[in-house]
């Protein structure tokens, strides 16, 4: 079958550098948050190894903010995450499940903390801005809620280090990761984030402002042309080697934060004010888990449906929700959520690719990057 | 350029029907709802003079319901919406407009009356069901908010009505428009609804369990076949001559129901039990409105930006949203946001759809159908 393609429309909206990606030759693009995310320049794999050896532009405007402003930003945002954000300090981000009352992950967000009272939310795809609006209305909390014009480029790769200190200066890299300092672009000052959905050296620009947009995409690749900057995207093969989960694929809202992994955010505790706190105390033990899979045999096909693992019995004992050949680990990498009693990995487990192509897979103890 | 290609991945659900609408030749997605809609089959104008004159076969599956269920459904449901629901019956639905506390719009969707405690919304893109969770677990509300696994199929075009009598009997093909009846199919009891994205003669089944998707897909293919039965789509061409709005595109979070010219949903009042209510009072006499356009001159190309409208000053006085040729009509086609001075078309307007490409622009009183 040929591949469908996407039909433009303002619905799915552009970003502010969608033409510049246009021009460097995107291939293929996938929708996040209403918003056109590019996934294919050159192919997976060249797009891979450039990563992983120099330096690229992400155009990753599909990370919406939310700006939670007002006396009752802490308390609304608490009231929504199982992670504490009591030492939370006004330089520093946090990745931090979001919960409904029950306890289901309904987003996984980075929120940035821009004061005691303003925060930015920069979200995974769901519209989950109607959460926080739904309980600031039910509740008359004093806060204000909504999407700023802020659309990021993520700078990627081993020299992202030479290209940020060339455009910013030098105690800009340094920050420490999940921190975020102060940046003036054109006399606009913005906020620059040592973090990024990949396992490389990163960083977050939170460009404020649609108008910036070119003139700083512009500015990085004259900057970094002799260090063979490229447009990039977030790449599947390095987020699954590094283990980066993706909502709405590994993860959804029928999951607690214990079964996505994240039990080591909340090693703390669970915030007594988060609405979950009595569901999540009884939960901090699951059942199933996201584990990282080895699926045996030859390069596989990039998986972009759940699979079911099998144990001897014939019985379903989790899914594989990401999965694709790795080049550098010489084994096809995955993501998947492998019921308890199987997670030391001793049990024969397989998947079926197709009808002819079944696949013993391991469970690993961690992930490869 | 190359249109790029939309990547795989399970966060774009598929539906029980893709498998079929693939067999069918879809040649072009969009994704709404985090799920796959079909856009194209044979061409723009093949799938529309096709529906005019036969029968199709929707997989609209991406038209979520929201479940909300318990003695506090319906008091949940008004707090959201401007239309009073006071006087609906178990076998109605409505197209209501759902606002936030500010009112303005955060969807439009067909709420199904189930029972007394018991409503599906049928939604419009974006995930409006954490507003319905967000308000619940705020105020404590007794009531249950899920999405339940019903995928629709909408059977369209002026044959319609001799496929759902050969399917479901003659009885079914009287609903009257905007209410729904139970049917049986494999002894599952289901609801259909005289209701659908198009103004022709139009039915939604609400296939209620995903594994009853493919024998009801094959069913209405087999009774349909000496009909010219075929899969279709909704078709950009004929929603914009009939005036259906499309959220996100036309309208979205930025207007209020007035400005989408949904004034006539609202005219026995806005219900006193919407959140609201208090800022609506004041906005039903709205600066600009959502109206019918024409643009002059040859075919354009469809429009997937927003355009903006000029006077003869220079000044943006709206904007089109949506627009393509209508062969029936022999025009270009429009919908788009008008400032109130101009309502009465006794302006010159235009639109620049390229720097050698202006086009003078008229308002109209009516949709084409």
């Amino acid at each position: 079958m040929t591949q469908p393609i996407i039909t433009g429309s303002s619905r799915l909206r552009r970003t502010p550098y969608s033409e510049k990606v246009e021009e460097a030759g995107v291939k293929s693009y996938t929708v996040y948050n209403h918003m056109l995310l590019p996934t294919v320049f050159k192919s997976l794999e060249e797009d891979y190894f450039h990563l992983k050896r120099a330096v690229q532009v992400w155009d990753v405007s599909v990370e919406r903010q939310i700006e939670v402003v007002g006396p009752d930003a802490l308390k609304l945002l608490q009231m929504t995450t199982p992670r504490s954000l009591n030492k939370m300090k006004d330089d520093q981000c946090y990745y931090i499940p979001i919960v409904d009352a029950k306890g289901y992950m309904i987003n996984d967000p980075v929120a940035v903390r821009l004061g005691q009272d303003r925060y930015w939310v920069s979200i995974a795809d769901s519209d989950v801005i109607y959460y926080f609006k739904g309980l600031a209305e039910g509740l008359k909390l004093n806060v204000n809620v909504f999407e700023p014009d802020v659309n990021i480029l993520s700078v990627q790769g081993p020299k992202a280090n030479i290209l940020i200190e060339r455009m910013f200066g030098k105690e800009i890299v340094g920050i420490k990761f999940f921190n975020h300092k102060k940046i003036k672009f054109l006399e606009k000052e913005m906020i620059i984030a040592r973090s990024g959905w990949s396992h490389q050296l990163c960083f977050e620009i939170y460009v404020d402002g649609s108008s910036y947009g070119e003139p700083m995409w512009n500015e990085l690749f004259r900057l970094g042309n002799d260090l063979d900057v490229k447009a990039g995207c977030p790449n599947l093969i390095e987020r699954i080697e590094s283990g980066l989960l993706s909502y709405g694929n590994d993860i959804n809202s029928t999951h607690t934060p214990y079964e996505a992994g994240l039990g080591r955010f909340l090693a703390s505790g669970i915030s007594e004010n988060c609405l979950a706190f009595r569901s999540l105390k009884n939960k901090t033990k699951p059942e199933k888990m996201i584990k990282p899979i080895q699926i045996s045999g030859d390069p596989i096909n990039p998986i972009t449906y759940w699979v079911e693992i099998k144990n001897d019995n014939d019985e379903i004992v989790g899914q594989i929700s990401s999965a694709i050949w790795s080049p550098d680990f010489d084994v096809n990498v995955a993501i998947g959520m492998v019921n308890k009693k199987f997670w030391d990995g001793k049990s024969n487990l397989y998947i079926e690719l197709s009808k002819n192509d079944i696949r013993e897979i391991f469970v690993k103890e961690k992930f490869w990057s």
